[in-house]
This record gives structure tokens, sequence and C-alpha cells, in this order.
């Protein structure tokens, strides 16, 4: 083909090396996609070379059906949320992810909390059954026997445990970490989630050693001991708290999770997962004084790690309802602050989904009981320490951040909806009503507010341009398809078609539409 | 480099011819072009061709200087307002424009009217001096000499009037309009533009014969008829009726316009105006009984158009200060709808800016009165048929189109509170008050609502998807200049320095540049 190069002078501000064929002008796509934020790769098929240009990166999930406040939550099988980088580890005091996100030290973040539980319940119904060995319940008579003791001296035997009316092993030998402890040797155990049943008398530990592949492989030591620090590592070895565990209580891990969280806390930003390959787990051991049962290996926990996030809710729930967020949150380049201590609309929402969720499929009022107290929140205004915003003094709206002035993030806000959705739905009529009137509040708000929240070629993530006469906080594509998931899914449960049409129209936007002009 | 043809598949949608050079790869910019709607072309420079990209392709006016309420009006002294195709012509009854935008019978619009008025001031102060000749002032002794009368018989002189205590032409023959008439040649006259003071003591008619170019060149007769028919044509004979003008008044007319929007009377669409090229002005001649004086030819007729306008409105305010528009308007593809005999906020603000500069320059107090009277429509709600609007019950707005449920034009909200700014500033304040609280009340619903009207790329033209719940409507680039032009302006009158911040941001998105996302 002839051609030419040709310079092009781009808005008169600078020029970019171009093509030419004739008439037709050819443009660099490495201008292109910086200019309008566009994505492309060259593709490779066979003989065959295309190019596949993007407009943008992120995922619709269609819903398949009605949406069930009993069911798959949205699209949370798809979430991973202990992988990410801003959870610390999973705390095994309480059985739940920690963050960092805006804060170094880590804090328990209720939204993240039951994002956990969520997913976890959402992957249960939606993966094929798991795996899984009991490698101890000490019901066997020769239960004992699989346990040596090894370096100082102890005794292990299987006892009766009159409280939970099974058989238990029980253990007696130093507390000391440097003791080898009384160990289960094991073979063939490839799955990476374990969980057991422990009571320690005083203080104590169980250790999970694993072989990592490498040149040469080598050991690597999971340590979960009676104690409130989180974590701690040294080299091979990483500390778990547990907590004092002096009653019998459940540990429930994701062994990979763990040694992942525990390298990331040692290297830092330099730790990449695939260093770390596990070929088996060699032992479990023991130390203290104590008593463990039903010792479990499965390839996966979901309904444990999500009962672990609901009973977290019920455990930590306040007297106005909520979980204050113990962190400092700043929006909008720090002209909004919230300073720790803050509830967040989405935090209930979410919480009240899951517990809907732990409620109906076990009916222990408790979890019940503990979403009603919930929605007590949406009723306080932002102001007075609550999350109910208003908007034009008009329209109420449940915030993420009930930032003063308000931000009206909409995220946030329909999540806070769904979780009442939920409940209104599952909750006994009588016990539901002011749930039911906040969720149609907050859908006759949104439905008035929706429109502001297009661009014609995009969506906002808030409101601050308003609240705050600044230029508008543009919703990156994952959080235009999160918008888009949310409204797709209030469609299958509410009748005015506008929530779909609006869902179509910004599904349009990710392929390049745009809303007419005059 | 190797230079080949590649396909380049746009979101899985559909397939576009593209290069390659290696890794980089090159996009047609007829694709580009189309796709995010940007303009460009190759521009030759001497032997230096380059291609110029634009994201947009209208102009920003910076002011450059304080906005002036006797000064000119925004940037309209680059308006041409009796140019464009709606203009039917310029009604030489009235001497107004006549729209035909929604109604092709042709109508008197107040927004055309008063935009003709502060167009033709603002050239009045922004182009030098224009030249003009007298061709009869009556006041020589000689001058019904340079009279003939041709055809039917008939008499002229000079007389004096003693209404106006000046010499004027008196003349009588037959009012037919195939009587030659009592002609006045002329040589030499190269001015478009003519105006003369005319009585009519029954029936009559002023004719101007042209020459125009072509091949051969030929003659052309814009005829001035006593008649409440606005236009009629027939072959090179145009018709402008100038009403009954049993007194004294003033005819000023532009003869090229007059011309183009007689021939596009017959041709329609088919005429281009180029083809029309006028050489000289070869004779005036009048008809029937009647008295002329001050007939003259000039390069331009600013001041006189803009009294037109300004007296128009004087004229045909009705008792409640406003200016009914006849004429059904049709917004949001028939969503919205305004019966014949709305008002329009944007009509009574520009009416106003009009009013206060033709106030300033003479001091007659029926301009002040009249603008003062044409504010009264501001407080009147629309759905009690006057202009005011309110966002969420809470921030009043002026309409340019009061439509029920609100539209909430933005340009037409700001040409509204000019208005209101240019009479509270020229008014006596014990007269302004109401005009003070009605501007301080809007430019507080301006700024708060202004961050609504942001796309982060661009800016809507009203908030129908608010009021409506639909689409965005986008505003096309000259009209996002239009907000940047208002905005400047108001930069150079309001303190606050948000109008000069989003003028800013919305001149970036000209450029390409975007709000960022999270
Ligand atoms: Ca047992
Ligand atoms: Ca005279």
């Amino acid at each position: 083909i002839p051609y030419e190069e040709l310079d092009c002078v781009i808005n008169g501000e600078y020029t970019v090396g171009c093509r030419r064929e004739g008439d037709d002008v050819y443009l660099p796509f490495s201008f292109i996609s910086k200019y309008f934020e566009v994505y492309g790769k060259l593709v490779q098929n066979g003989d065959d070379t295309r190019f596949e240009w993007s407009h943008s990166y992120s995922h619709v999930y269609v819903p398949d059906g009605t949406y069930s406040p009993t069911g798959i939550f949205m699209s949370f099988e798809h979430y991973n949320v202990e992988k990410r980088d801003r959870v610390k580890c999973i705390s095994a005091i309480e059985g739940v992810p920690i963050s960092t996100q805006w804060g170094a030290h880590g804090y328990y973040y209720p939204i993240q909390i039951a994002q956990y539980g969520l997913s976890h319940f959402s992957k249960f119904l939606t993966e094929k059954p798991r795996s899984s060995i009991v490698i101890e319940d000490a019901e066997d008579d020769r239960a004992a026997d699989q346990w040596a003791v090894v370096g100082q001296r102890g005794t292990v035997s299987s006892v009766i445990d009159r409280h939970r009316n099974t058989h238990v092993i029980e253990f007696d030998t130093s507390d000391s970490i440097h003791n080898p402890g009384i160990v289960h040797q094991l073979e063939n155990i490839i799955f990476g989630f374990l969980f057991f049943d422990i009571r320690f008398e005083n203080n104590g530990s169980v250790t999970v050693a694993m072989e990592m592949k490498g040149r040469p492989n080598r050991l690597f030591y999971l340590h979960y001991i009676c104690s409130e620090n989180v974590l701690a590592v040294s080299e091979d070895n990483v500390y778990y708290g547990i907590g004092l565990r002096r009653t019998w209580g459940r540990v429930t891990r994701d062994l990979m999770v763990d040694a992942q969280k525990g390298i990331m806390m040692q290297l830092g930003k330099k730790f990449r997962g695939s260093r770390l390959v596990p070929l088996r787990v060699i032992s479990v051991s023991v130390r203290g004084h104590g008593w463990i049962d039903n010792i479990t290996f499965a390839s996966s926990a979901h309904l444990e790690q999500m009962y672990d996030a609901a009973d977290w809710f019920v455990r930590h729930q306040d007297n106005k309802g909520g979980w204050p967020i113990m962190v400092t949150r700043k929006l909008a380049l720090g002209r909004l602050e919230l300073p720790p201590g803050w509830y967040s609309a989405m935090a209930q929402g979410q919480a009240i989904s899951l517990l809907v969720r732990a409620y109906d499929r076990t009916k222990i009022r408790a979890y019940l009981d503990c979403a009603l107290r919930a929605t007590k929140i949406y009723n306080i205004p932002s102001s007075e320490g609550g999350v109910r915003a208003m908007f034009a003094d008009k329209y109420p709206w449940y915030e993420e951040y009930p930032t003063v002035p308000s931000s009206f993030v909409l995220n946030g806000f329909i999540y806070s909806l769904i979780g009442l959705y939920d409940l209104k739905t599952v909750a006994p009529p009588e016990e539901a009503r002011d749930t039911e009137s906040l969720y149609s509040t907050g859908i006759s708000s949104l439905k008035a507010l929706l429109p502001l929240f297009d661009t014609g070629s995009g969506s906002v993530y808030d409101l601050r341009h308003f609240t705050l006469a600044m230029s508008p906080n543009l919703a990156r594509w994952d959080y235009h398809t999160t918008h888009i998931n949310q409204l797709l899914l209030l469609s299958t449960i509410e009748d005015d078609p506008v929530f779909e049409a609006v869902a179509n129209r910004w599904i349009g936007y990710m392929k390049g539409k745009r809303a007419a002009h005059n």
C-alpha cells in the first residue's frame, strides 16, 4: 500500500505522527487509547491476527431470573474478597477479613466483612459440592493412636465432652511454641481448607505444616495460637492469633490465603502469589492443654466462612443497631471527612442481606433480630451520626459515606436498598413495617435522582459535584457496571421499567454509544 | 517497517479496516470521527500538508473586560439573526424579523426580535462608523426637480411639514402598482441599507429598483406597499407590506436581505444566496398621494434596526408585562408541549437587555418602564401561565420554555438573569428592588444547580432527564460554548469564582479533556 507519514495537530496543541493513504488518514492507536481512554490489543488466532477494540473493560452480569433475598447475591459469586491486596488477612480471632484500605494498621470494615460472607454464600450456591476429609473426630477407639508426642513430654487421649455429647481429643503438653507438640502426621492431603473445633484450658496452639514447591521444596508452618495479636511472621512461620478459646469454638481457615497474607506482610508489594505453590499438608500438631475435635480438610468452606461473617455482625452490633467504622474516611480530595466511628448505610444493608440469608438457612432468630435492629440507623440523619441524607430537602438518601455535606454515592445507596428489600421480604410482615417504609421511600428517591447520575456517556459515582460545586466524579467502568448490575437486579423486583431502560442505556455507553445531543 | 492491512473488531460488534506497522496499529479517521464525533481535515500550507484534528467546532469568546449593561451584549456582534434560514423576512410593517422555526406560517418570536436588536446594537458598538448618503431631505429649493413623473400623470413638490418642522417631498399620482410612479434616478449608489420617513394620505408604495449581476445583468424591484400583507413575490418583484402609514414613520430596510428573503420564498431551499450579487441601485420611485423625507442610503443601519426591535417590545407588551408567543412549542419528543400564548423568561430577559440599552442611549422612560413591567412574569409559576419553575421545590428557575413538568434549560435561564442584571444596574434603585431580588434568587439557584449540567465531558442543555426520567439531552458544541460564554460574562460581574472555574473546565472539554474518574 502506498502511504506516507503525516503530522496531525491535535486541537492546535500538539502533534501526533499519522499515516496518509490518498485522502485517508490513519491515526495511531497509542494516541487514540490515551486520548479517549479506550482499550485494544492484537489477538493472534492461528495465522490470523486481528486487533480487538474495547470501549470498556468490565463485565455486566445479566440476571437469569428474579432476584431472591435468600439466593445468590447479585454476581458476588465472582468476588474474591480475601484475595484483595487491601485485605490484610482473615482474622483467626473473628474469622473475618481485616482491611487496610484507609488505615494501614488494619480495621474491621463491615462492608468488606458482609461482602466476604455474601460472596462465600453465593459461591456455595453456584459451585459444585465440595470434597472433604475428616482426619479426626475422636470417635474411633484408637483415635489417640494417630497422635505422636514429639519433643517435650505430654499426653493425648480420646475423651467424652459432656457439653457437646461427643468424643474429643484431649492433649496436654508444654504450650511453648518451641515445643514440636503432639503431632498428627498426614498423607496426601491436598485440600486447602481446614476447620476444627477447639478449646484450651489456658494457653496453646495448633500448627499446620505444609510442603511448598521450590528448589528444594521447603516446609512452611501456619501457627494458630492463643493470642489477641492477629498476625505475625518470621521466615517460614506465620502466626495467627485465635483469641483465648477458653470455650468451644470453630476455627475455619483458608490455608493458602493464610500463607499468602503472611508472606505479603513480610515482603509487602514485592510478593507475587505465584511464588507460593503448595504441594501437600504434612501434619497438624497441638500444644498446651486443650481439646480438639472434627479436624477437617476440605476443598472449600463457603458456608463456614459465611457464618463466620454473619456471626461477626451479631457479636459486634452496637446499641444503635450499627457497626461503627473505626477509621477516618476522606473523600473529595479531603473536602469531606468522616472521623472514626461513622456508620455506613451500605454496611447496614449488606450486613442485613447476609443476616437474612443466615436466618433463612438456620431459622435462628438472632440473625433476624440483628437485621431488624440494623435498620434503625437508616432513620438517623447524617448530621446526627446516622446515614440519612436529604437531596434538596426533599429526597431521602441512605449514605454509604454519611458526609456533611452529603455525597450521595449511588452504588452504596442501592446496596442499602437491597438489604431493606431482603429483610422486608423475609421478615414477618408485622415486624417489617419500618423496613418496608424505608425501602419504598428509598426507591422513590432512587427513581427521582437516578437521571442525575447519567452523563450521557457513562455514570457518575456520586453527587459530590452538586453538594461541593466541583467537577463531577465520573465512575470508572467497574463501578459503572456495578450500577448496571444493581439496576438489572432492581428491574427483576420492581415494576417500573425505568431500571431496565437505564441499565440498557448504560450498557450501550460501555460500547461507545452516547445519549443524543440536540 | 512493513505496513499491512489489519482488521479491527470494534467492541465485538463490527469490523474496521486498519493498518499495522510492527506493533503499532493505525485506525482510519473516517471511523474515529464517526465513533467519537470529532472533526478533522487535511490542511495544505505551501508544500506542507498536515491534518488538523478538532474535538469541537465552535468558538469561545473570552470577555476582554467587565460586562456592561449598556455595552456590547455578550458576543452578539457576531450574530446575523436576519440571515438565518428560519427567519422568513424582516417585516416592513414592524421592522423586526418573522420566525418560521416552529410554525411555517411565520410568527413574531420575541427572543429572535430581541437578539436582532441586541446584535445590531453590538455591531454598532464594534464596527467602524458607517458611511451614508442622503439622497433627499427636501431642504434644497430644487429638491422636487430630481423627481420625474413617469407613466401616469402626477405632481411632486417640496412642502413644509408643520408637525415635523421640516421640508418634505409631497407626491401625488395613481397608487396602482402598475404605475411606474414618480421616479428619482440614482447613480453610483452601492450602499445596501435604505431608510426614509414616510406618510400616505390613503394608499401608495415606494419602489427600489436595483441592477443585479447576471448574464445579462437584470433589474430587480423591491416594492414597499401600503399593506398588512408581509411578503409576496412575483419573478423579479418582491412586495413588502409596510402597513397603512397614515402617520409619519420611518422605514429601515436591508435591501439585500429583503431581496434574498423574497427569492428564498420563491425558490425555498434551492436558493443559494451567492446567486444574487447586487451591482447598484437604479432608482427610488413613489406612488399614491403621500409625503417622503430623509431618503438615505447607508452602509449599515444598526441603531435604526435596534430601535425598531426595542419599539416593537414597547408596542406589543401585554398587560402582564410579557410578549406571548403564538406558536406551539414541543420538546422532549413531544412529551412536553407549550400551546400558543406561552411566555419565555429568556424572551423577557433578552427584551429587558435590549430595552435597557435603548433607555440608556435615549433616556426615554417608555423603554425603562417597559423593561420594569417585563419582570412581573418572572414571579408567575409556569403552572399559572408564567415562567417560574422550582427544582425539587427548592430552587426557583426562570424557564425559557415553561413546560409542566419543567425543563430547566440552562442558556435561557442565564439570559433571563442577564436581563435582570442589566435592569437592576441601570434602573433607579428604588424601582429595581424586585428586579434585584429576582436576580439574586436566580443567581443562587444557578450556583446550586450548575453542577447538574456538567457531564464531565460536556454539558447538558436542560434537565429534562431529571423531570422526565429520560436520557440526558446533551448540548451540542455551539450550545456548550454559549454556556461557556455566559459563564464567562457572569464571572466578570459576580464575585464567586465558581463561574470562571466551571467555564474553564468546560473549555477543556472542547479540547477533549474530561473530568477525572475514580
Ligand atoms: Ca467427636
Ligand atoms: Ca426634510
